[in-house]
C-alpha cells in the first residue's frame, strides 16, 4: 500500500476512475493501484502514419501486482515503427494501437508484487515491445530491463532495435575471427554504422558501399572516423574485379544487404567462395538476383535476418546481456551514432523528418 | 608376372610401343605391364563438343604396380561432360583430355601390388574421374569401386552423377521425415525423377513443376507413375495463391532448382516458412530473383549444390555406400529414369542427341 499512495501522490490527483464508478469505490481505493494518464501517439487504423496517428491522452490504466508503470525518458522513430503503422509489417499490432517499440524510462509506480525493481530505476522493455510513444507506459514486471542510470540516455532508448541487430548479425551467420573481414550495402544507417564499429572492435575489417550522391565524400570521411576500412560509391564500384580494389583486406566471408539491387548484386561480388549474403533490409524495393553459378560453383549461401524472429527465438534470453554490453560501449564512446533529441510536443515534426518528408536527417529520438 | 601375361594375352598382341623402342625391350618385357591401346574420344582444346572432340587411338600406357587397366562397359554423356568440353565449367582438365567422368567396366589387368580387386571385377571410379570415353582407363587401384556383377549396366554406369546428387540433396540441407514434402522444378530431368524416387521410399511427398509444353501430359503420368504426388506445369501455378492448389501435401520445408527464372520464384513460393531452396543448376539462364521479404519476414534460406565440390569434402568418404545403396535400389526396380544406349562406334550420333540437336532424347549412354 505504500507503493500505491506513493504513485498517487507522484500523480498529483487521485484517478478519474474512482469518480466514475462509485460503487467500486471502497475495493478500489485500498486495493487497485492506478497508473497516471499518458499522453500517447494512437492510431486507430493502418495507414499514412501522417495521416493516422494522434496524440491523445488516455485513461488511467489499473494496475496488477506484477505490473511496474514506467515514466518515459526517450523513445527513437525508427522505420519498422512506421511500418507497422502502414501495415506493411507482418506482424501488427491489433488497433487502435500506440505507436513505438523501444525506449528508455524510469519506474514510477509498482505493483505489490514487484520485488526487483526500485522506483527510480531506468528499465527498457527488454525484449521491446509496443506502445513506447507515450507519457507512462504500464507492464508486467518481465518485460522490463533495469539498465545503469549512467547509460546514456538516446542509446538506452535505441539499444534494443538497430545496434542488437547489428551484433546479432556479426554473431549469427559465420564464425569470426580477428583479421577477418566483413562487406555491407546501407553503411551510413544506424545499423551499418554500428556494424562497422562492433567489427572493428573484434578487430573485423568492413568493406563498405554506399550511394554516390552529393556529400558522398563526408560521408566516407564519417564512416571511416568510425573505423572503416574500406568505403566505395557504387559507382568505384563499376568495375570488371571489385576484388581488385581490396588493399590489405582479406576478401570478406560474411555480407549484408539492407538495399537490394544491384548493391546486393555487389555483396554477391565482393563475397568469398562459400561466403554467406545476410538480408535484413530492402530500401530501394529492388530484389537481391543471384545468377545460378554464384550459388553452385561459388557455393554462396544467402539468408535473412529479421530480429523479431529472434526475439521470439530461445536464443533471445542472451537479449539482456548484450544490450549490457552495447550500452557500455556507448557510454565508452567506442558505439556511436548521430541522433536528433526532439520534445514529444513536436512528435508530428520528428515524424515528418522521420518519414523524409523534411530531407535528410538523423534519428529522430522523442523525449518526454 | 602371371598377370602381366595374362593382360598382354587378352590384348590379343604385345603393345605396339615394345615395336617402336627396341632399346628398352628387355626390361620391359620382364617389368612393365602395358594396357591395350586405347580407342577415346579425345579434345585438343575447349570449344563446341561436336567441333573440338575426335575418336582417337591412344598408345598403350605404362601401368604401375598400384594401377588397374579398366575395360569400359558403359559411360554417359551427361551435361557437365559437355560444359567441360566447352570450356565453361569452372574446373576444366588440362587438354588434351579424354572427355567422360563416369562409367563403368570390368578390370582387364592388375599392377602387381593390387590385392583387393580381381580381373573380370566390375568397377566405377568413386568418386568420378576424368577421362571415361575410352575403351581402356588406367587408373590407380583406390579411384576403383567395385559393384556388384548382377547391377543393371546402365545403372551402374550413370549412379555417380544423377542418382548421387539427388541423395546428397535430400540429405545435406534439411532434416526431412516421412510425412514431410520438397518440392522442385526440372522435376522431368534424371536428377528429378531420381529425388521424387528416393524421397518417395522415405515417405516423403514431392510437389514437381514442369513446363507448359507439347507432351506435358505424357510427362505429368511418367512423374506420377514414378511416384510423384504433384505434377504443375508453370502455366497451372499463374495463381495468387499456389500453396491453394496443395492437397493433402504439406508445405514444403526444402526445395531443389535447376530451372532459375520464374521457375526459381514458384518453388519460392511453394517453400513454408523458414525454408531452403537448394540450386543446382541453371538450364534457363535467367538468374534467380528474390523479393528483400522473402529473406527478412519469411527466413528463406538459399543454398548451391555441386556435386564436385562435395567430392572433395570429407563427407565423400560415403559417397560408396551411397553407390552401393542406390544401385540395390536401382536393381529392385526401386529408383529408375529413362536412358538409351548407344555403340561407341556411334559417338558422335549421341553427342548430338545430347546436344538437342536432333530433338528431345533420353540420356544417352555409351556402351563398348
Amino acid at each position: 500500500m505504500a507503493v500505491t499512495m506513493n504513485a498517487l501522490k507522484l500523480n498529483g490527483r487521485p484517478p478519474s476512475l474512482l469518480y466514475h464508478r462509485p460503487r467500486l469505490i471502497i475495493v478500489r481505493a485500498f486495493s487497485a493501484l492506478l497508473s497516471p494518464p499518458s499522453k500517447a501517439v494512437v492510431y486507430d487504423q493502418q495507414g499514412p502514419p501522417d495521416a493516422v496517428t494522434r496524440v491523445v491522452e488516455l485513461p488511467p490504466v489499473e494496475m496488477k501486482e506484477n505490473d511496474v508503470c514506467v515514466r518515459m525518458l526517450a523513445a527513437p522513430i525508427n522505420p519498422s515503427d512506421i511500418n507497422r503503422i502502414e501495415g506493411v509489417y507482418p506482424v501488427r499490432p491489433p488497433v487502435p494501437a500506440v505507436g513505438g517499440y523501444e525506449g528508455v524510462g524510469e519506474v514510477y509506480s509498482l505493483g505489490s508484487a514487484v520485488k526487483d525493481l526500485s522506483l527510480g530505476d531506468w528499465v527498457i522493455p527488454s525484449p521491446p515491445s509496443s506502445g513506447t510513444w507515450q507519457t507512462y507506459v504500464v507492464k508486467e514486471q518481465s518485460v522490463w530491463h533495469k539498465v545503469n542510470k549512467d547509460s546514456p540516455v538516446e542509446y538506452a532508448a535505441t539499444v534494443t532495435v538497430n545496434p542488437l541487430s547489428a551484433l546479432r548479425m556479426l554473431e549469427d551467420f559465420t564464425t569470426l575471427n580477428s583479421g577477418d573481414s566483413i562487406v555491407q550495402n546501407g553503411a551510413t544507417s544506424i545499423v551499418g554504422q554500428c556494424i562497422i564499429q562492433l567489427a572493428k572492435y573484434r578487430g573485423i575489417h568492413s568493406i563498405n558501399i554506399i550511394r554516390d550522391r552529393a556529400g558522398s565524400d563526408e560521408a566516407k570521411e564519417m564512416l571511416k572516423q568510425l573505423g572503416a576500412d574500406e568505403v566505395f560509391t557504387e559507382g568505384q564500384l563499376e568495375v570488371k574485379n571489385v576484388k581488385g580494389l581490396l588493399t590489405n583486406v582479406p576478401e570478406p566471408a560474411l555480407g549484408f544487404n539492407c538495399v537490394g539491387g544491384n548493391f546486393a548484386t555487389l555483396i554477391l561480388k565482393f563475397l568469398r567462395q562459400g561466403g554467406t549474403m545476410v538480408t535484413y533490409g530492402g530500401m530501394s524495393k529492388k530484389p537481391v538476383t543471384v545468377s545460378a553459378s554464384s550459388f553452385i560453383f561459388k557455393d554462396l549461401s544467402l539468408r535473412g535476418f529479421w530480429l523479431q524472429k529472434w526475439l521470439t527465438s530461445d536464443k533471445a534470453k542472451e537479449c539482456r546481456h548484450m544490450i549490457d554490453y552495447l550500452l557500455r560501449l556507448a557510454k565508452e564512446g567506442k558505439l556511436k551514432y548521430e541522433m536528433e533529441l526532439v520534445p514529444f510536443d513536436n512528435f508530428h515534426v520528428a515524424l515528418d523528418k522521420a518519414l523524409g518528408k523534411l530531407g535528410s536527417h538523423p534519428k529522430q529520438v522523442l523525449t518526454f
